[in-house]
């Protein structure tokens, strides 16, 4: 993929925002993306395939934003940056002279994604790629969900290399739990209770296992100097129960 | 490695093709170079160590082909590329003023490799760098072999990150598998026989396990968002057994 | 962390030294800038962040060389960068309209190292961010110890991607193994004993574990073609014996 964008854009600077996204994991893709895209300087194009679906009838597509070109398979990837963008424009990449011919069935982040980022990243106009869309697929990232008067229930959404479990809660969906005067809770993850949200990684205990905002705007499972997902047992997908004290009414926010 | 570089080339674009070598495995070093060279722009440098003989009498080498210089220890690692380019010619790597000093025994990549490569990149003529040779070291990529009148043995080469199996199975070692009316066969890998070759990995159902002509230019043994490797049991050098109906010679094409 | 840096200075070159630092650990930080740093080009800014005390009082730092920047926590991830130059002045950084607004407490990588970073490869003069200091954290890395009149105990300080096991040996701390006439010896490394200094990798039979002088400057050990640390099973933190026939005084370069 790096050859065939530089033998398009000699002077390309390629940064590789991760080595760590899962296989066939189209939502990995979303969040990972997510959360970089916007430190990076305005008409950055994003290459961002994580494509299953490779070869079947699912759409190459540009979205652009006011700032940035984002090319990726339609299948939702970009569904996180739909959600934080007010204005994309989407298309269907269609002009197959701008394809690295003959396209394989199996190849296409560098048959097609690359040579068309490239192009972009050469100022090539987006219009001239393929024609607008409106139905372009995406999907909303799993919610807590009430689960009962005082309960929620949320997810691990992924581990990331420091062992931290990354939840699906934020501030919006759990506003009880933090701000000035938060309710009393537990979090049950794997075979520990938590009930104690930290400022920082350093504050907690040798062995201690507790909640924390993270920097990816999650509230995350997290351990001082220790990973999380292996004191817990839990990892991605596994099941986090909030439990408010009584009285506290649970998923206002969601 | 990347140090030594720009400090000669300060300008220089360096891109690392993959962190999966394995260590010490020629022939992954030889397999990764050759599915990648060619889509790089003209006059890229290809610096390639798999170096197992490192400070042994094993000559460092300058390859040379219309487009490219490959910098590499001679030990086979460049065996595709000879296979595959027409022309080459291949120079012995003996002026050691272009080296770092003092030349380590251990970490040729830094002393020798990285400035030559550098100064490479810095339009130092080839020849300036020591003589042509005839008598590098090459070995042939394993075929697949009959093994009787309706069997074929083949073999995995690698496995992906996706975890497909990689076999040495090519169209023209096996052309009875592929083309518009194939002969009926049965794949055996690991734990599992397999009989489809599908075009695309999206086809497959759950959890099947069928056969795909990959981008690299073998069949591959893959699944659906899945991984052959752990659901076959098979690895990397496992015996991969083609079973032909009868009726149908084996082994035309090895 | 590439983003920022990018939007701040875009024409930066920005290289990754390792992908295989271990989560927290500030020594293994320590030990692999320090065998880096001093190959690349003068003016290089090098961004060392192992940073397990992100948003306590411990201080970001810029410790400046004749010849380079490294951008900082003050946690002693420098100090073996200390112990190699001679002169180096090392300023608080403080001047917080440099940060990304608003600061987190879990990413300074991100919101403070980043953009330090990235404007003092723009140029910005570095006693701008901040004031001298003097008191900043250094440890001395763990050297061998006599223990007992014939021998040492020495340390494994890192594995690598080969599974050579890095002890913290070098011809210093233990000058009796080294040089033209060296006593007799046993290291004794998790289930195995090394009698034996090789000059190469390529020297050693099949399956034999060996010591030979690494690249990083500390005697190794290691196993041609394979993985020492598997061999021996030990790792990181293992103990070295150091056994030396009888007669030969210990420890005298300690």
């Amino acid at each position: 993929m790096k050859g065939v964008i530089l033998d398009i854009v000699p002077e390309a600077q390629i940064v590789d925002i991760s080595h760590a996204v899962q296989p066939f994991d189209v939502l990995d893709g979303a969040l990972t993306i997510s959360q970089a895209y916007s430190y990076f300087p305005s008409a950055t194009v994003h290459l961002v395939v994580v494509d299953p679906g490779v070869g079947t009838a699912r759409r190459p597509i540009i979205a652009s934003s006011d700032k940035y070109h984002f090319v990726a398979p339609d299948n939702g990837v970009l569904s996180l940056i739909y959600a934080q963008e007010e204005r994309m424009s989407v298309r269907h990449i269609s002009s197959d002279h701008y394809f690295l011919q003959p396209v394989s069935n199996t190849f296409h982040a560098r048959d097609i994604f690359s040579p068309v980022a490239a192009y972009l990243a050469k100022q090539v106009d987006s219009h001239k790629f393929g024609d607008e869309i409106e139905d372009y697929a995406r999907f909303a990232a799993p919610k807590p969900k009430a689960a009962g008067e005082n309960r929620m229930r949320a997810v691990v959404l992924k581990v990331d290399r420091f062992g931290n479990l990354i939840t699906n809660i934020t501030p919006k969906d759990a506003p009880m739990l933090f701000g000035a005067d938060p309710v009393p809770f537990k979090l049950v993850v794997g075979n520990k209770e938590i009930t104690v949200i930290r400022q920082l990684y350093a504050e907690g205990a040798a062995g201690e296992v507790f909640a924390i905002m993270g920097s990816m705007g999650f509230l995350e499972i997290a351990a001082n100097r220790g990973a999380a997902a292996q004191i817990t047992g839990a990892g991605k997908g596994s099941e986090v129960s909030i439990i408010l004290s009584e009285g506290a009414a649970a998923g206002k926010g969601a």
